[in-house]
Order: structure tokens, then C-alpha cells, then sequence
């Protein structure tokens, strides 16, 4: 046995399928966002121009955000300390679940230090406590929800993305007495679709199911107060757990579901991924409560926000460049294979100073790799004209496909 | 199928066996730990003492560790924006991997999103890596462990509680040419014992394993420069892996590996639990790398925590109280019972202003219900006394059994 050789080998199977994933050393600006500092191939830092980033609303330099943040340094220290059973339960996690719980409209809701652990611990946990529970799972959920679903070792049923005739099929192939849970997302976050979550409740109602929805790319966005999709279709209420990231559009780092009280105590006792781990940081709590409150109250943020990215899909249609047509804010850039998309995103990087990651599998299928841009609430319209031109130059140079015109 | 009704039994268990957790709401005071504020059952704060917190050397109040996340905050902001692929890999998080590497003499390092990641998340790909790899785990290894070796779907073969004897056995069991892994703890968090990390390795060699350390007790504490128990008996050189968190001497939040890069490209490339996260907030990183270049150039605060630990254990044995004498700074008085656990931590909290979580089941195995004392630098004299006083008054109101005379 070698264990080296077998290292050395997992690693050459990457670069020779051109997925080796080097990763761009940055430091944002703060106040300046998008404009950050690259450390990547430079001497020194060089100026560049992010536009991948999840901090969608840019609410992770926002003023009341740093100050808050500030405060609870000043006031309580850097880390909790502790898990949330044994010293690590602040006064500033207590009062963060009840904000989170009212934006939802659900009766608790409950912290966990990444969007990925909330969903590995709830999913992996809450089919464990239902005996013989079968997962029903959209073929494109998050790697973290797929996590959760095989640590739980229950049974799973993948239905095809969105497809309600497919997950109709499966639920009533299943035992009426069976526990059943559906999983799925609001707002997909490779290509941007929506699911129809009344449909899928229906089905949920229909067939006696659970439904565990991951609002990770809608909470802040969308909804009048930011309460992501299922506030904006008025579905919440519908929904037995959903669950949200504090990293992406709250700007700073952690996750949560918002549920039944009884769910939530359920998960708060049973979860070894969320008992035995040192609560989140209070002053990132202080942080995600002032973006929480703050996002409640406007809708410039998520306005602009939609705005730009609109505005940057139809830059891009014009220009013939292969941009999905999403319904939400992100824009997806069709490549479809991943040494190309490297080079695209090493030419911008390097000749351009416009970051974008190039996503390839596992993140996306393979053939659909792909470039993707969230462009943000303060990302100008001289610079989407930059990055188009950019583009067009690129793609002319490495003889890509363009689009069909419109 | 009624879901409501099994998760109310779910929570009834809990209540009947008298281990339904409370989670008691505090705020640190900065500047003034152990002091903080406790707004658990009562209007408004009230101060007290905590003796339960795993910030063991109160890094996380150091004026420098708050400085560099102010700053950090000031520079780019609160959160990181993306995974560590996608735009979230800045040049703290670089730094503080080249910091980790060279504080345990290893090649690389990795940066989670806490410890209980790093375990989960390594343990889980490192296996799936090695095709047919039998994990050979310590009884008493941390759940988060566990969850990655069950995680992983490898064989496991569990050896009781630091016996190299059983272990060899279990060893010599297998075939030479099946690849195999070692996991177990430097500091056992509940008990303060050690592992035998010179023999455990020999066994590894003689058996051609891989060894894994968690060293999450012992990172910043133990060692000349805080490279945990590794470095203090020089046997860092011999372990495959070592594994930390950011949350506990750190004072601050995360986790890590050290080992050979190849290692480290492996977990990175292919671990879940890695990739698809946001990374950790810049603002902790920052702070962390302060709070390791502290420790790894100061002994006070380590020297400190010793001398505190051991007379507080001296205390209360010569108090008759049932305290356990670990080798290390963790002090456990043992109970043997949930509800006179907490029964006792509830009169100490409300009567004296004493924060000390009762730890159960399943923590710690049943009938070994205990209270678990973490005496810091800044714990004074006259705060032991103060609280074996106490303890002395408890045991005799409730009949509690007394230690046999030394
Ligand atoms: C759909 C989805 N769910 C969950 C997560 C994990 O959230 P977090 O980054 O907070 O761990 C992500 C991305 O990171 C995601 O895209
Ligand atoms: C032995 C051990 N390993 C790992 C962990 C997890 O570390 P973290 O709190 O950083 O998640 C803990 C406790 O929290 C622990 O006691």
C-alpha cells in the first residue's frame, strides 16, 4: 500500500481533465466594492474588478454592519468561546433567532455556523428521528443538502429538476404511511431558476410530506423584507423548514432554518453538527443582525441589485455572447468545458483585471461549465461596458461560439 | 403518518431522562473575563463568574487578536463573499495556512469553517480516497470524528480508550495491503488525558497506517510555541495529519489540518465540507493569525492556565470533592447523574453567580454525568475559593457523595 502514490494520482486525475482548482489570493476594498486587490501572479497587489462574488448586496462593508460588528468586539471579545449548550450561547445568538424566525414568519429558528452545516445537520438529522423516511430530492440541489441526505441514510428519490409530474409520480409510488420529506431549493444558484414552491406544496399536502427548502440564494433578495422567494410567493407558511446562509446576501458568515418551535428543538438536541461545535462568532451575530434589520426596512439594495443584473444580460445578448436567461440575479455565460473556461477567466483576470471563477464539475454537470457573474448593487454601467468588451475581444480571440442572434 | 406527534416524543425523551439542554443566555464582559453578564431567568443581566468556557487562555479578549479584526474589518469588510474557490480565498486566509503549517512543522495547511468541519470534512474524503480503508478510531474520539468515519463508509474498527494493546491487535487483524487509518485525540476533552502519540505511531509504522491527531484541546496550549501535545512530546514529525481549531486557546472560530501538501491538495480538492462553503470571515482569520503569532512567542498565558488548573484541582480535593486528577487543564468533578448534574449548576448559577454547564449524555457516557471546570490565566485565587465554597455548601445540602480521603 502507497498511500502516496495514491495521493499523487487523485491529483493528476484533475489536471489532466483540467480541473485543478488554483485559487485567486484577493483582499476586497472595503467601501469600494467591487474594486479589490489581487496577490495572484503579481508582484504586490494589482486592482481588479470582482464580479463573483455571493456577497450579493454588498452588505459586508456596509456601515451599520462594520459598526456593529465593532461593538460586539468591544463588548463581548472575538469567539464565543463554547458550543451553544456550554458557554457559548450570547444574548446575541438568542435575539438573532428571533429576528430570523419573524422574517420568516415561523416560530424559532436556530444558528449554525455555514449555510452547508445547517443543511448537512438538519437534513441528516430530521430524517433520522422519522423512521423509514424517504427523501425526495431535485436532481440539482446543493452539494451540502446531498451531504445531509446520505448522512442520514435514509432512502432517496431524485426527481428531475423541477419537475412536478416526475415528483407526483415518485410520492405516489411510495406508502401512504411512509414519512416522506421533499427537498429543494428556491433560487438555483448555477443557472438561476426558480422552483414553483406552491406546486410543490401541493404535492407536499397531497401525499402528507415535509418540505425543506434552501432559500441560500434568495433571503435579503427577494420578498418585501428579504424573507427570499417563499416571502415573495407568500409560500413561507407553507413550508416546514427553510433554510438560509448568513454569507451571501447578509454579507458576513453563518446559517440557520427558521421552523416549528417543535422542529427547531428537535434539531437543536439531536444535531451532532450543531451540538458539538463552538457557536458562531458573536460579533459575526451582531454583524448578520444589523444586515438582517437593515435589509428588512429597503429595497434599494435588492432593486439596484436586479437592476444590474438585467442591464448585464442584455449587454451581453447584444454583444451575441451565449448569457443564460435567467429570471433572478445571477448570469450564467455559457462555455461548456472547463479548460476554456479557465482560459477565459486567466485572460480576463490577467488583461482585464475583471475576476469571474470558472465553474466547473462538481459544481455544475459536466459539459455545462460555465462562467458565472453576479453583478451587485454598486457595479457600474462603465463597467458591465468594460467586462462586455471584454469579452467580445475574447471570445473573437479564442475563436468561440457565439450566440444565435435574437 | 403523524409527524408532529414523533417529533413531540422525540423531545419528550429528552424531558423524562432529564437531559433536555437549557441553553443559558450570557455576555463576556471584554477586558473583564471570567466576568460576564447572564440573562437567563432573570429581568435584565446580572453579572457572573464562567468557569465553562473553552477560550482556555482568553485570547479572545486580546487586546491584539481585537485590533487585527478591527482592522481586518476596516480593510475588507465582514464577510468573504464566496468559497474559498469563488472569491472568498483572500490573503489572510493564505497567510494564516502558511502560519498553522510552520506552527506544527508541515508542508501545508487548510482553513474550515470551524473544527468540527475539519474533522468531518477530512476524515470523510481521506478515506474515500484510500479505496477499502479500515479507520481504526479511539472509544472516546469527538463526534465530530465520528461523523467523518461515517461519513466516510469505511470500515471502522474501534479501540478502547488509549490501549495500544487493542489496538495492535485490531491492526495485525487486517491485511498488510489494505490501507489503514488512525484516528484519536491528543487531549481527551472530558477526561484531560493523553494519547500515547510516540507509540500509536510506532504501531502506524510497524502496520504501514496513516495517523490522524485531533489536537483541538491542545493547539496554542501545549508545546514551547502552542503546537499542541504533538510538539511537546516532538512527535509532530510523525503524524500524517494534525487537526486544530480556531475556536478554543485561538479564542477565536474555525478549524484546520496540517500535513504533506500532497495531503492537503487531496482534502482541498475533493472534500465537500470544503469546497462548497463561503469561507471564514476575513475579520476571524485575521484575528486568529494574531492570537497563534501571540502564543507562538508567549508562554504566560499557557504557564498561567496550568498553574490555575492545577490549584483549583488541588482545592477541591483537599475539599473531599470528587474531582478527577487529569494530567491537564481540564478539571472534571464527576457526578454520575443528569439531574443532580444540573440540579448543581442550576444553584450555582442562581445562588452564586457560578456559570458551569452540567455535561451529559451524550457528551460524555451515561453515569459519568460531571461538571467540567476550564479555569483560565484570569481566574483569580479568591474566585476558587469562592467556588469550592460553594460547591462544598451544595454537596452538603443535596447529600452528594464526598471523595474517599487522599
Ligand atoms: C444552494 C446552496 N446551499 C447552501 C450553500 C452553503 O452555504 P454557506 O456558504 O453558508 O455554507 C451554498 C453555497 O455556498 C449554496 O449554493
Ligand atoms: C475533540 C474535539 N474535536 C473537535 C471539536 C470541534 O471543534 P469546533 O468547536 O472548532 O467545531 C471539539 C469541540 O468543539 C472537540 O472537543
Amino acid at each position: 500500500m502507497n498511500y502516496n502514490q495514491v495521493f499523487d494520482q487523485a491529483i493528476d486525475r484533475l489536471h489532466s481533465e483540467g480541473r485543478y482548482r488554483v485559487f485567486i489570493d484577493i483582499l476586497r476594498n472595503k467601501g469600494q466594492f467591487p474594486n479589490a486587490r489581487c496577490f495572484h501572479g503579481h508582484n504586490g497587489p494589482k486592482p481588479i474588478t470582482v464580479w463573483c462574488s455571493n456577497d450579493y448586496l454588498t452588505m459586508g462593508q456596509h456601515p451599520k454592519v462594520i459598526s456593529a460588528m465593532e461593538d460586539a468586539l468591544h463588548d463581548v471579545g472575538a469567539g464565543s468561546g463554547g458550543t451553544r449548550n456550554i458557554g457559548g450561547n450570547t444574548h446575541y445568538h438568542v435575539e438573532l433567532e428571533h429576528e430570523l424566525a419573524e422574517l420568516h414568519g415561523k416560530e424559532g429558528a436556530l444558528l449554525f455556523t455555514s449555510g452547508y452545516v445547517s443543511n448537512d445537520a438538519t437534513l441528516s438529522t430530521i430524517a433520522k428521528l422519522l423512521p423509514g423516511c424517504v427523501i425526495f430530492s431535485d436532481e440539482l440541489n446543493h452539494a451540502s443538502m446531498i451531504a445531509g441526505i446520505r448522512n442520514s441514510g435514509c432512502p432517496k428519490q431524485v426527481f428531475r429538476h423541477n419537475d412536478l409530474d416526475h415528483l407526483e409520480e415518485l410520492l405516489a409510488a411510495e406508502d401512504p404511511e411512509t414519512p416522506k420529506l421533499i427537498a429543494f431549493e428556491s433560487v438555483y444558484s448555477m443557472d438561476g431558476d426558480v422552483a414553483p414552491i406552491h406546486a410543490i406544496c401541493d404535492l407536499a399536502e397531497k401525499y402528507n410530506a415535509l418540505t425543506y427548502i434552501d432559500e441560500v440564494h434568495a433571503v435579503g433578495m427577494y420578498g418585501e423584507h428579504g424573507g427570499g422567494i417563499s416571502e415573495r410567493d407568500e409560500a413561507a407558511g407553507r413550508i416546514d423548514i427553510i433554510e438560509g446562509t448568513l454569507g451571501k446576501a447578509f454579507g458576513v458568515m453563518g446559517g440557520y432554518i427558521a421552523a416549528d418551535q417543535k422542529i427547531i428543538d428537535c434539531i437543536r438536541s439531536y444535531a451532532p453538527g450543531f451540538i458539538f461545535t463552538t457557536s458562531l462568532s458573536p460579533a459575526l451575530v451582531a454583524g448578520v443582525l444589523a444586515a438582517v434589520k437593515h435589509l428588512k426596512n429597503s429595497s434599494e439594495e435588492r432593486d439596484a441589485q436586479q437592476a444590474n443584473a438585467a442591464s448585464l444580460k442584455q449587454k451581453m445578448a447584444d454583444a451575441s455572447l451565449p448569457v443564460m436567461q435567467s429570471e433572478t440575479h445571477i448570469v450564467p455565460l455559457m462555455v461548456g468545458d472547463p479548460v476554456r473556461a479557465k482560459k477565459i477567466s486567466d485572460i480576463l483576470l490577467a488583461e482585464y483585471g475583471a475576476y469571474v471563477q470558472p465553474i466547473n464539475f462538481p459544481t455544475v454537470p459536466r459539459g455545462t461549465e460555465r462562467l458565472r457573474f453576479t453583478p451587485g448593487p454598486a457595479h457600474t454601467e462603465e463597467m458591465m461596458n468594460d467586462l462586455v468588451g471584454a469579452l467580445v475581444e475574447i471570445w473573437d480571440r479564442l475563436d468561440l461560439e457565439l450566440a444565435e442572434a435574437a
